[in-house]
């Protein structure tokens, strides 16, 4: 794969985000030439502390997906597309779901028109979510499993996704979504209270603060640390067997809530307790959720090689480093 | 069902198209004080020929549902919306999926938007479509047949279909969504030719010139006439019971294109003959189609009264009577 990406033009959208950053840092290590775009909305993540390490080596383009005259240029000549810009709040979905459709569904649509007419032979690799699910039926689910959103967010994804796939059917273009569960990791957004448990977890943490467990804490999800979730997304954009179709992400080990608080607590000293959900997060949840990646696995080769323990680890030190964002 | 609707204020979007004409007449029988909102699109149909019968008794308002401020004022006091409004070509949708997707998507969150922040006890109806399903896996297709969607409309539809189901759950909004089928009657737009056969297929049995069925002419498809449509809106927009879901119409009789065709011959005189599929239409074709609607029948005893041969002669009727519109 290093060779695969050496030389290639590549753009990222969403590239100043937590794990477009991420996918950034190892693009410029395999060699890419890389484009970011980002619109920079302040709720929503980015910082250009993320991309400290390749700021000279990457070109930012300060622009909003939403934007179809923008993103129609940005596309052209491009090799690959990481398509990662995303509301991802379940929550913020809920009490401004316009704005959800608008980056969520709108924006994706209107990516792939761009690249229809614009460059119909470019790689598009889109960050799908497990949210499309809604409540599982069966554990682990796999990519049969029924699509029965719970939230604004998970329809407008889905709705997403299956564009994509109809690209690659009618049109022929060369799409691949991944429906990504929990991702945590450097560079992740600390500051918001509306993105998952886990970011605001880790700065409970650091602050020493009371970490509050909605419910009892049994509720179970898959982790994928973030350098597995790039290394997937990578592995996606090269393998061309992949293309037109969707593929979970997930981890061999779910966890609890709880487990992911005593996993952390081994790591950082803080105090917890489960608090009831609060009605606006109790009328999305989605009870236990992890996936099966099998197909992926098999279509790629791809395996999670961190756990958590290691994953939090590496998380705590980053932020210990670069100094965790006030929230 | 007669007196639960006099004296209601029932707005209807796409109110001066096909099937919105159609109920507004009958709702102006049944007493309700009707408001219709059309954009009166070109394209789509729409034409005031349509409500000639009614328009003293009707107030009809343009306005595009795209235009969030009017819907905002129109949904105030409403007891019922029935939401027509749509883009219903399925090849269009492939070559303008924007504007599908503003019509058909955006639109319907937007209305259910309007309708939560100022009018959140109305009862919505949306006309949602088979569309959503895609290429059938079995027959009949009953609701729980996995959705598939082969082209932009059957997206859009789909992610509109499950805002209105989602404002039900989380919201509490009394909403009901129906899948419809191929709809015909008087009214039906003759203009079209990206609209589906049935209109084309009148349009050329009345100008005596010739019908050209796409492929075999075998697929099959189960045909609604227009007042039973209504009828199914109707029940709908009445009964407690379908709040919150979603339900199939349907016909007992399935008939092939052929049937379709030979029981206009049995009618009018006109020739036809078969001929290959169009790239663009054979790319979004969905094979053989029929819906199970045993789930809105035992909710509302909803039953269709008219077959095909006595629906294509009231419809031949009505363009004789009233003049075919040039094409």
């Amino acid at each position: 794969m290093s060779e695969f990406y050496a030389g290639k033009r590549v753009l990222v959208t969403g590239g100043v985000g937590f794990i477009g950053s991420n996918l950034a840092l190892r693009l410029v290590e395999l060699g890419a030439e890389v484009v970011l775009v980002d619109s920079m909305l302040p709720a929503y993540g980015a910082t250009l502390r993320n991309v400290e390490p390749v700021r000279d080596r990457v070109r930012i383009n300060f622009s909003d997906v939403r934007d179809r005259h923008s993103m129609g240029y940005l596309v052209r000549n491009q090799d690959l597309i990481f398509s990662l810009a995303g509301q991802v709040s379940h929550v913020d979905s809920m009490t401004d779901p316009m704005t959800d459709l608008e980056i969520n569904c709108s924006s994706q649509l209107s990516l792939l028109e761009c690249c229809r007419s614009g460059n119909p032979g470019v790689t598009v690799v889109f960050a799908s979510t497990r949210q499309l699910y809604g409540r599982p039926r069966y554990l682990p689910v796999d990519e049969d499993h029924p699509q029965e959103p719970v939230d604004v967010n998970g329809i407008n994804k889905l709705a997403a996704e299956m564009y994509y796939t109809l690209y690659h059917r009618v049109h022929g273009m060369k799409t691949v979504s991944l429906r990504l569960t929990n991702t945590y990791g450097p560079r992740m957004d600390l500051r918001s209270n509306s993105k998952g448990f886990a970011g605001i977890f880790v700065r409970r943490a650091l602050e020493g603060a009371k970490i509050h467990v909605y419910g009892t804490g049994q509720q179970k999800r898959d982790f994928n640390y973030v350098d597995d979730v790039v290394e997937a997304l990578l592995l996606a954009g090269s393998t061309k067997a992949v293309l037109g179709k969707v593929f979970n992400l997930g981890h061999p080990n779910p966890h609890s809530l709880l487990e992911f608080v005593e996993t952390l607590r081994g790591l950082i000293d803080f105090e917890y307790e489960t608090v009831p959900f609060p009605a606006e997060a109790k009328a999305i949840d989605i009870g236990d959720y992890y996936g099966a990646y099998d197909r992926f696995r098999e279509a790629t080769g791809w395996e999670p090689a961190v756990d958590l323990a290691e994953g939090l680890e590496r998380t705590l030190a980053y932020y210990r480093r670069s100094g965790a964002p006030a929230s």
